[in-house]
């Protein structure tokens, strides 16, 4: 089993930084982030992963303030201040490609990987909504057909630069003056429907050939990509129905793509609460689900509706809305758990706010770890990506609990036993691909 | 006197890595970074400096590789990592700001101005060079004055980014569910000729307010934008009458641009090779000089000059050339001390190779601490950035020997007094910009 620690402020649940166990100061302290990173590293993580976009939907300051996530540091910064802090763990962030050159993304995720031992993966997602594209010249987003099209070619240009050179180019022969193979260099000229990228990369080839590439999206257009490109998806599941389907559904799309199953490992969010006894933890979850604020749970269910539901009576139904073009697959899974169970706006998002539309877990070590080994052997999951619901407090219980109770049932590692994230997750480093493999590539 | 510590692979020297004391490998191992940043603290430098540019002249790889810096880390990525390993000393970063959008920029600086406690800067510069331009979709670079004025509004979007949240903004209210002040936000709702940026960065306000402004610029546009927006002004001389010259039109600059001479420090480059006598580091300087292979030599020539020499005889006079767009101001020093002492291009680039166009400073600890104070003392310099001939071994005598030189003649400090970059360096901390400033600005 593969376990990812989602790094969220202090916490993922919506009103953690207002429960009473919460110092919401450490949001804005990197610290905190370092010292989560050493936590989970402590537990064997494979990997912390963090979430990122590139705005704020500033529109409405007072409603805005009532939120923690509006401060969020560079993630790729932030993990660069990570890596020499902790020696195993992996390092993933959410890194979108709307706005950022493919060069200067491969550039620093090869830095990242070379600077952390081989242990980084980069989230490619798409952006969108209208607020981030306000920052990059854009009055909106682009569309979601286009965002994903534009998509797939940038991560093949982020994968041809990321094999600029040969993995023994640097001969620093000073007697020679040579100090790389100049066979060993191998420009990308790169040029297609959207991107021109001539290569090659100014850092030498990724110590895990190419850092790992995860994926989100679970829309038809983000499956394709992912099951042609992803190696590691996250992806939010609500049932062991829903998440078999899903499981199953994106590893078709995985053999359909020409590759092999193991090649993509499919990990759902979950949100472990944790007592001693099943109706401890109820309560604690209770007392969090008490503090969320009725503005920002319609907010965030209108962010993720891409519809704003201010307007709409909050104990009155879900209204019919357009599709739109954001996040499209969590807007019709929200929709659909509203009109399967009849749920008022306030019932759903005090059903999906929470954990932002992840599967919540309240239990005891016992019930939670059942659970996820149901799920682990019954087809729905390679493993998890953990969305602790209150930071440190959740991931303390998780590392010092959960983790003890699967290692017991040896479902999980004790120790690591590889340097690199790959090794950590089982994924082979790729080998980077050469001239004959790449139509149209010029030998530099 | 204010000393900056410029990184530079193994050493300034052009031929630094085939010099038989060097280490070659040194220059793709993050962890040499470390140390070299971790020594100069030791020295009590203001700052460490990473120059930076977006891509490789690969054309001619048997060329190319005869270099050592073919291979360049994302400097934001390895001073992160550096970040948490050094405590005091400034931390300076060239990037671009011709292929990398302004949030972007304003971002990773805001991030690691806070990561680091106060110690960034930022140098601005535009990307002169044709293969970096085919990295980001063009066939060929920005015209020069396009790319100046570009800049211009650059740094200003990026200024405005930094100003997003008021000092105090983070409330951390649990009761009363305010997680910030809303008056304390504020949106950029910029729109000019190049960029069109909402705001507001998703980080607080930088610790320093703003990262440093650094640049070095020295065509006419860019000491304009020098004296309209920079901090700190690298600068290439060659002797201490055009050093003079240069101070003096940079400050008168400054003046008109209605600012105060002390609000722009200007570091002249100098490569200082210390013996203990006079002819000892001669010696270890031609010992540099004779590995410099003349592929190179021409070929780094070529560079600055923005036109290839390579069919020109070696021994023959510098032919006559177009002026070109790439680094204006470098090209015509360049000719000019040929056109002088009419040197040929293996003499000019036997002159200039070595340190790239800075001033190189032979001799023992006291003639060279003589002509930093003169320089210092003439109107010439308020302090270097050292280029050390070699590294770690040019960066060890400097520490060890030069600065105590330095210090002893109360010319430098013996310790750091401040914490931050701006404290260092005597700047101060600039307050926001606030909307009765900032013509146009909508309240967020």
């Amino acid at each position: 089993m593969r376990l990812g620690a989602f790094m969220w402020g202090v916490g993922h649940h919506l009103a953690a930084w207002r429960h009473p166990s919460a110092d919401p100061s450490l949001v804005t302290d990197w610290r905190h982030y370092v010292r989560l990173a050493q936590l989970a590293e402590r537990g064997k993580f494979d990997a912390i992963f963090f979430a990122d976009n590139v705005g704020l939907p500033a529109s409405r300051p007072e409603s805005l303030a009532r939120n923690q996530l509006v401060y969020v540091f560079d993630p790729v910064v932030l993990l660069s201040a990570i890596a020499p802090q902790t020696e195993k763990i992996g390092l993933i962030s959410t890194v979108s490609t709307s706005y950022l050159p493919p060069y200067h993304l491969a550039r620093k995720f090869a830095s990242l990987d070379i600077i952390s031992g081989g242990r980084t993966g980069w989230n490619l997602v798409t952006s969108g909504s209208d607020f981030e594209a306000r920052n990059f010249g854009l009055d909106h987003q682009m569309d979601h057909d286009l965002r994903y099209r534009r998509a797939r070619e940038y991560v093949e240009v982020v994968k041809g630069l990321w094999d600029s050179w040969d993995d023994d180019a640097f001969l620093y022969d000073k007697a020679g003056g040579r100090f790389f193979d100049p066979a060993a260099l191998h420009a990308l000229d790169h040029t297609g429907e959207f991107f021109s990228v001539q290569g090659p990369l100014q850092t030498g080839r990724p110590i895990q050939g190419r850092p790992v590439i995860v994926q989100a999206g679970s829309s038809d257009e983000g499956q394709d990509l992912a099951a042609a490109t992803a190696e590691v998806v996250f992806t939010a599941q609500q049932s062991l129905q829903s998440a078999q389907g899903f499981y199953r559904g994106l590893k078709d799309r995985v053999l359909k793509a020409g590759r092999r199953e193991d090649e993509v490992l499919v990990l759902p969010g979950v949100m472990p609460v944790i007592g001693h006894t099943v109706a401890e933890a109820q309560e604690t979850y209770e007392s969090l689900q008490d503090l969320i604020d009725p503005v920002i749970g319609v907010g965030l269910l209108s962010g993720f509706l891409g519809f704003d539901l201010a307007g709409y009576p909050v104990d009155g139904p879900l209204p019919e809305m357009p599709v739109t073009e954001g996040w499209r697959s969590r807007q019709e899974m929200f929709a659909d758990i509203a009109r399967r169970e009849g749920l008022s706006i306030r019932q759903l998002y005090r059903r999906v706010a929470g954990a932002r539309g992840h599967k919540v877990i309240v239990g005891t070590v016992q019930t939670i770890a059942d659970e996820m080994e149901a799920w682990f052997a019954g087809g729905a999951a390679d493993g998890f990506n953990i969305l602790p619901a209150t930071l440190p407090g959740g991931l303390v219980d998780v590392v010092e609990k959960l983790v003890p109770e699967l290692q017991r049932r040896g479902l999980f590692r004790t120790d690591y036993e590889g340097a690199t994230l790959r090794e950590h997750l089982g994924l082979k480093r790729p080998s980077a691909r050469r001239r004959a493999d790449r139509p149209g590539e010029r030998h530099a």
